[in-house]
């Protein structure tokens, strides 16, 4: 397929702007094809115009309409093949299985959207039934269920140019809702982005849905995306990435006149709880494991564990040396773009320069700058240091890490309440260490949005039970979560009927039940009809 | 019981302040005793502080002692017998039978959270089982469940002082998920909130709650509420008043380092769509019924039709007529203080002057401005006015409405177009109407939270598909509600558990569910227990 570089604002191709941008390879630190165009605010209001006018159309269209435009976004992903695997490999760095492992997770999470349409029973149908005869007033009859919000803006992420991007479960959750989605293109990835958006503009011309329900806007300038952030036709945002970029559209997103939710998701620094009972166990299992996990995806992971914490011991010291030798043995390897590379460069040389970090360990390969290549590093500290120094908590993009010796129970816990929002807390220990940190598990449940238990936090199943999300400043609004299928919260609102005839209501709210959806009928939950 | 006029910060009353207030009874201009202080900076801090230690202990009980915690309330709130119904009478002009029918509503609704609460599937809970042979890599035992969010502050409203006020749904809703709550006592009903909160700290040391779990601070300046709102102890607060104040203090909210959600709920215009079958078969009665809404409670009612829309003809002009007979007829009466009345004179007054809007009727008896008395007023214009000026689309808080002549069901339609967000949005109609209009309700869908067929928007059922929310302005995040049990979701956040023990897991999420809540068991709805 050729790359044009433009705009797709519903049908059309759009490139109204004299500015324009390269996206580059990171691993040979060339400029890529075509140029990719600033989109101008006449650009964002046609996309957001568009979008506004799909609303009713698209949102009225049957569940199972829905469903099979998400199926065929699906099937029209697979159809791209290779191709979107080498762009995504191209403009990221990722090795080309890591994109195949990004594309599947996409296709899994689209389908898991459909299935969950079909369904049908996430739009909490309620009906409370009247009683004309109570005193003093009669009761009504009242009935509710989630209904969209309207068009809102997705902001995919750098790190995943597939999986967390314009195919992203923000995009689909927000289909599975009934919202048109206008996206702002990564620009570190803008052509991975246009081909993920012309296989969702084909399946949606496939499955007859209107014109709108879908664009994409290109930028790499924070005018674009705080524009469309602003545009009085966009209800709700979302977003993945980093903190200063996520709370800044937060911000304008708050200052509206009309103020709408901004969710975003900005990583966060993922603690690792070693308890003795583990480490007498397997400690090397586990330092293997850890390492493995840091330097996953070059780093480059929200859910990156980026502290460590053990107790002072013979364990924790065969622990901490495991690590090391697993850190030295890992090759550098490419970043996903220039910017990224010396942000971590810097984070690491002030690091370096601490007297209270030790480094403990590094890459023992020499790091290629020129093509953007990290070395992974090891610091160690202790527990004062880090209670002194809370800048030491905040987040390092990369593979990096600080092991942090504790001298009691007492003190870890002291650490986690020091703690700011987190997207996971990890426990490596036995089920008797568990019951003896009770007390480190209980803050951890009101500073993490996960909590695991003898794994890592990198790799998030898509399912139904799974929270990406946390506390602030894991994300803006810890009610809610990007990943799994409590992501279409997000895009979603209550609507309530009373006294609304019965031929009039949403299928979904009809006496007789027509979709079979479990409902909360007069405080039950069924699937039964209601006689009428 | 006698009333003190200090902060009670747990079980400690304080009043650090030289800075006071009176209340005052506007029906008689008159002052009321006690003094009430404004809260310093360090009370909040300390009510706070107590909340936060709190937390831990209140989430950690088991949900029945919560539940018993939430029916000693009611309890408690009923043996204050008339004193709280006299003084609510006194401090709003509110007439005794309105103060003991806000009692009952309050008991119910705190009734109907400790039967939620022990019921427990609320906490949607839900279980991905694992895989340990699944490939290229095992699926993890995933699971989760709601959490509560930690301290919330709270903001009553003035013109419910014990149903929307500390006895309101936020407070019952934020203890039923686990919070602890600070309440910022309405300044106009000090003396009711102080009753309340005494009746709380009672059943709060009768069921053994940890000291903290509640807190009522005084202040009539913005200072207090801005300071609560700031405080980083505070992770949640919800609000109920005028859209000047719920805005200003979500800008605080969504301003600090870590923001934290605001929900306001700020009233609406609540438009009311009288369609031609409905008229054509009922008008004087639905011009009496509306009357009867247009003045209950005096106008202040943030569900107060403001707006009355109907297509030129002799049916609408026999409504209409109907309608300024019953207003005509209708006594002024007091407002709910003089704050509130002077606001409602000079909006009458701005009405009165505009050459594009026709006073259609008012109480023929004379308003007594020393007992803060409103007439009620009717006016009339067309919906060409309306449409050139929105400002005819602000909510003027009292017992006011204006007639809108439209000249075909297009017009209708524009209008409700032109709305903001509302609580509510109403249809008089035959099922013919309604079919014949469907575009008109595709629109109001995207407007409003409640669609209501042939009642008024007044008198909002407590129950499970009750939604009290709505698009901005109507309330700061549509996806809320202030009333009914879904009120519970904004003071709670997922939190999920990966590979962890099971009989380390919360109760709802153990195998042997041993609670017996629903819970979603890799997707599909069940009771049962999960073979461990």
């Amino acid at each position: 397929m050729t790359l044009t570089g433009k705009h797709l604002i519903g049908n059309r191709e759009s490139a109204g702007s004299a500015d324009s941008f390269s996206p580059a390879n990171p691993s040979l630190g060339t400029a890529l094809e075509p140029l990719y165009f600033e989109a101008t605010e006449a650009e964002i209001d046609d996309a957001v115009s568009l979008a506004t006018a799909a609303f009713d159309p698209f949102r009225r269209r049957l569940a199972e309409a829905r469903a099979d435009f998400l199926d065929a976004i699906a099937n029209e992903v697979l159809a791209l093949g290779d191709e979107l695997l080498e762009r995504a490999s191209a403009e990221t760095g990722h090795p080309l299985p890591r994109c195949a492992s990004e594309r599947d997770r996409a296709v899994l999470h689209t389908r898991q959207f459909a299935e969950l349409v079909r369904e049908g029973s996430w739009v909490d149908a309620r009906i409370d039934l009247p009683d004309p005869t109570r005193q003093p007033l009669p009761k009504p009859d009242v009935r509710s269920l989630m209904q969209p919000v309207g068009p809102v803006a997705i902001f995919g992420a750098s790190n995943f140019p597939i999986a967390i991007s314009v195919l992203g479960a923000d995009t689909m959750s927000a289909f599975a809702a009934g919202c048109p989605v206008v996206i702002k293109a990564h620009p570190g990835h803008p052509g991975t982005c246009e081909l993920a958006a012309r296989a969702i503009l084909r399946a949606a011309e496939a499955t007859r849905m209107p014109e709108g329900v879908f664009s994409l806007l290109h930028g790499k300038s924070n005018a674009v995306g705080a524009a469309l952030v602003s545009h009085p036709g966009i209800v709700a945002a979302a977003f993945t990435g980093s903190l200063g970029g996520g709370r800044a559209l937060f911000n304008v997103a708050s200052a509206r006149p009309v103020p709408i939710p901004f969710y975003a998701e900005m990583g966060s620094v993922n603690p690792v709880f070693m308890l003795p009972g583990a480490l007498k166990a397997r400690s090397a299992r586990i330092a293997e494991g850890f390492v493995a996990a840091l330097t996953a995806g070059v780093g480059q992971f929200c859910t990156n564990p980026g502290l460590v914490l053990g107790l002072e011991s013979d364990e924790w010291a065969d622990f901490s040396e495991t690590a090391r030798e697993k850190v030295a043995a890992w090759a550098p390897a490419t970043m996903l773009h220039a910017g990224i590379h010396s942000a971590y460069e810097s984070g690491i040389a002030d690091l370096l320069e601490r007297e209270s970090v030790e480094l403990l360990g590094r890459s023992s390969a020499a790091a290629d700058p020129a093509k953007s290549e990290a070395a992974a590093y090891l610091f160690r500290t202790t527990q004062q240091v880090l209670l002194d120094d809370p800048t030491l908590f905040n987040e390092l993009f990369g593979p990096v890490s600080t092991l942090v010796s504790c001298g009691s129970p007492e003190d870890m816990v002291a650490i986690a309440e020091k703690l700011e929002g987190s997207l996971s807390a990890t426990i490596h220990g036995t089920e008797t260490d568990l019951a003896d940190y009770r007390e480190l598990v209980t803050v951890l449940q009101r500073k993490a949005g996960r909590l695991i238990f003898n794994g890592y936090p990198v790799g998030i199943e898509v399912c139904h039970s799974m929270h990406h999300g946390g506390p602030y400043p894991a994300t803006t609004h810890s009610h809610f979560t990007s990943i799994g299928t409590r992501a279409i919260s997000r895009f979603i609102r209550p609507v309530c009927y009373q006294d609304w005839p019965d031929t009039m209501l949403p299928m979904e709210l009809q006496n007789a039940n027509p979709r079979g959806v479990w409902r909360m009928l007069n405080g039950q939950r069924t699937r039964d009809g209601v006689v009428g």
